[in-house]
């Protein structure tokens, strides 16, 4: 299945968010991620102007948000649901760290929907809640200080998600044509005649410059341009070296 | 290095950031994740009580946030300075999606600091501020919105830190003792027998019934107590049955 369509067996289920800000950037939080099912469960406020805002360019996920009054509504037709908890819990499921859950959300998905559920902002979810459901999914936090903003929370669910889905891909810097062993290889054959004119290189005790140099520009990975450039500054020294001879 | 160290050389470094709330967010993301060094450089307004509502417990964070003019200041001493960036770019170095970037981050801290480097909110990294950078840092995303709040991308980088220093370890249930072999199949025998009674098993045309609740029970590990509580059940039934007969 492609990864926009598991991803699209995603529902984040959001139980009772004191402050409709928070739904709005969990909204967003989503949206960057590629997940657009959002179920609240009895919120204080919403819709509200606030989530509207904060929701910033993911309005859509937001207006297609679907508010219900109970968590068993939420989760209803779900073929796996995963409760987050920071906290030590009595819990009778298995416990799994995010990105094991997340990996485990995404081969489920090919045959269901999968929901994420997230407890109220003050003190997460009920036991009561938990039990509902079948994994617990902890994300790896300051034992001190374990308290992530809920939308914080959605971000790194979503983003753990995400990777599991597609493998983590992303951009890549523009790759030139590489230069070639034998390219190279001129490139340093003139440039050792050219060192050694300078005398920066003793022919008869030649130490250990021109590994160090080939060492640095095999770790650079030169490309064709770059071995003109280089090729081009050696020929210019050779010029200079000539003059001052004559 | 212990986890902890390793986290401790490391600097997250707001470029410009134009809300003070933000910065406040990120000292939150930040400290959920045991990172504690924040460098802002040129805000627009800090510090202002926005920042700190938003930090919530992490006031610490904010109240030893250091303030530069220059970016390079910010990143002054840093053995690797990393620089996050959602889009495609003119970029001479590595780019590398965050989780290689933290594990690489980490791997380096032993030798210094390392900095991440968050751009401004409206346009991220200048192309001359990615050029300070060796490498680009990039957090997989919807390719229609790759707009992650500012406070949220640094809670990913922040995650992926812990997680590449800590490996992640989280919480786990709680493990009661697990039934013995010979608990359970005192269990079975007994409960075959009752299915018997119950006239669900046909003993001369057995099929599939008792190997099937076998796999079910041994997929969900007896405990000790469950295997009492099961017998318990048996037990009742049997009495069912004898009244019945009597």
């Amino acid at each position: 299945m492609p990864p926009a369509d598991l991803l699209s067996r995603i529902r984040i289920v959001l139980v009772a968010p004191s402050h409709p800000g928070n739904i709005g950037a969990a909204a967003r939080a989503m949206f960057t991620m590629g997940i657009t099912r959002l179920v609240v469960v009895s919120p204080r406020k919403f819709p509200d102007p606030e989530a509207s805002a904060l929701a910033s360019g993911a309005g859509a996920v937001l207006d297609a948000a679907r508010v219900v009054a109970t968590l068993d509504e939420a989760i209803e037709g779900a073929a796996l649901a995963i409760g987050l908890s920071a906290r030590h819990r009595e819990f009778a499921g298995r416990v799994l760290p995010v990105r094991d859950a997340a990996t485990e959300a995404i081969a489920t998905a090919a045959h269901g929907d999968i929901a994420f559920v997230f407890g109220t902002e003050m003190s997460g979810l009920s036991n009561a809640e938990l039990a509902r459901c079948a994994i617990v999914a902890t994300i790896p936090a300051n034992a001190d200080y374990a308290s992530l903003n809920l939308a914080a929370a959605v971000q790194v669910v979503a983003y753990e998600l995400r990777v599991a889905a597609t493998g983590g891909t992303v951009w890549r810097a523009p790759r030139f044509a590489p230069a070639t062993a034998d390219e190279i290889g001129a490139l340093f054959a003139n440039g050792e005649r050219t060192l050694v004119a300078m005398r920066l290189l003793d022919p008869g005790m030649p130490k250990r410059l021109i590994p160090r140099l080939q060492r640095l520009f095999a770790r650079a990975g030169l490309e064709k341009e770059e071995v003109n450039i280089l090729r081009g500054i050696v020929a210019r020294i050779d010029q200079l070296i000539a003059r001052k001879e004559r």
